[in-house]
């Protein structure tokens, strides 16, 4: 179902990404952006952020610095996308850790019913309610298999698609399931790693009307673009790694795709 | 009329260029700005910024990721920037995309008369009023010549130098025309290497009175840099630019400045 | 007194460091923190920032692009993390620019007496009330031992560890006093450096009780990562030394610290 050709339609109309996004990503995920062919565009005002998110081809979200401001901007900008029918892909950074990331999260779902919404297996667990143990900042404790529960769970209450990334990416809307061996551990060897591949999300989700799709091949794409600029790194080589992948993304083939891809 | 000995100035100088800028280019114009020899100060509280902007040789505002309590701090240094006799470099990011980002350029243009305007020729043409087409995020959609007559009419309404960046950089003031030919694709692989541009102009007009030569110095030398920095590179590498653009920004030397200058 | 072991304990414990600090920063110095086997968190808003500073092994305070609300959460947290007994590591960027910097930073020193103050001379003499003299944005014009007097009187008035940086490194706690003289002037080619410095005294007094024993290795080691960094480069390559930077800091072992390390 992952599809290389999604790549290439990217590339080839450069959809405007509207990102209401945290304060340690902005430059990090908009470089990603470009080189994966998209135009990204940061804005947060209440002044603007309606109007901005109606020319835009897709909206990514994502709590990492929260405060009242955004999260009314989220809202204020994820309603226009819904009604203009274009994808809202959520990160919800770090929910458990306090009770208003748990809140603003939750109302986030519950308002604007994310096209897509990624996280780690502890951000997803919290956020369907299954898990009650805070997670410890932005990592994930939870493993194995007891993460895909929760992730259905909340593809049947909201309609969104699940990503859980980790080792394995974990992909589900409701009875689909798909894993994606992919990736490097240098992903978490570097800030804003799971921002990025929820940006990357929004880029693919704007040239593919299927959810489920988009998501397969933006996860797997971002894995396997990860794999090859590790490839010649050690594990302590975090300051390499990023102008690396950002390399690899934008020289990454139908080829490198195909040819790599291990989706289960 | 560009000067090489402009940018040993800069050196000498170490002129402090305080920033009024977005959240996605704060690290990396900080960065262009300490190579060029000068001193970035970031600040942009009610309560400092007019302090602040006494202590500086230049001032740089830039509406990336505006709201309301930046508009107010660009417009408040600003006006000590202005009867303190610095320079304004202005970089209307993104102007026309929204109502709100068209007024708030229009009045900063208004109310400061900023010395120097930089912008791709959407955002010039949108500012100037000759355009009512929307620019699609940050990147320009107008071509040619086309983009000449706005810039002038700015010039000659608001006394600005217009720095049209490009393919080929247009720079009008009143009746002078220069265009820039250096550079490098790769400076749209990347994002925030426009605001890069008007930071360093920040930086080359601190020292130099004569704004036209500060601009088509600043402009000619930016450029320069990129083209050194993408010798070795191709256009699907957008990792690998940033870090050596930095270097060669650096080591930028008048041999390469007046080898490599092509100014018509 | 300084302490390799301490290094690989960060790595092992890999302490949650909140950090509050600006905008220019906020991705380079969570990358170093991951780096030096840390977990960073960004967090500011005052609906939540008590109660992450309760998950908090440190918090780090940063007043580099302060306002009202910045300084307000850097309050909040540090009443929660002194009640708690976690270091609060303070870095008053720009002190004495203005006078909102001077007053936000002496309001901090006196609600939160920080456990480890780390500054350029201008920034501690100003701190100290011992300079009036402005210091040129965040750089440093104080040479030589006039600086140790000041900060010898706000280790006395506020029970701090007071770290100036500089081109030897000066570490004062009542009546100790010690000198690294590791480093390269490549720090100062790159914005942020300081503040990375600062986020990295966190990681380590996170896991060390004694705060100078925290402060001297941690400033010890971040200056050897430097130095290694350093050593292929020339002054004029501030571009490719931060990737360098933190794959050093990554992969700096005992031995490395052993033999390197000059504390005088």
């Amino acid at each position: 179902m992952a599809d290389a050709r999604i790549l290439e339609r990217v590339r080839a109309r450069n959809p405007l990404v509207l990102n209401i996004t945290n304060f340690v990503v902005m430059n990090s995920t908009a470089n990603v952006l470009i080189a994966a062919g998209a135009s990204p565009v940061m804005a947060h005002a209440e002044e603007e952020v309606e109007e901005m998110c109606a020319l835009a081809s897709s909206l990514v979200i994502n709590m990492g610095t929260l405060d009242a401001r955004f999260v009314d901007a989220m809202l204020r900008a994820g309603r226009v996308a819904r009604s203009r029918g274009i994808p809202v892909v959520f990160d919800p950074v770090g929910v458990g850790a306090t009770r208003y990331r748990t809140q603003s999260a939750r109302r986030i779902m519950e308002e604007l019913r994310p096209t897509i919404v990624r996280g780690n297996a502890s951000e997803i667990g919290m956020l369907s309610g299954a898990s009650s143990e805070a997670p410890k900042g932005v990592d994930s404790t939870v493993e194995g298999e007891a993460v895909i529960s929760p992730a259905r769970s909340l593809s049947e209450t909201y309609g969104s698609v699940v990503v859980i990334s980790g080792a394995v990416d974990h992909l589900v809307q409701g009875d689909s399931y798909r894993r994606v061996h992919n990736g490097t551990p240098l992903f978490t060897k570097v800030t804003g790693m799971g921002c990025s591949a929820t940006a990357y999300l929004g880029a693919v989700a704007a040239v593919e009307a299927d959810p489920f799709t988009a998501a397969l091949t933006a996860t797997s794409a971002f894995a396997i673009a990860g794999e090859l600029a590790a490839e010649n790194l050690t594990l302590d080589q975090p300051g390499s790694f990023p102008p690396l992948f950002l390399d690899r993304l934008a020289q990454l083939s139908s080829d490198d795709f195909r040819s790599r891809s291990h989706i289960s």
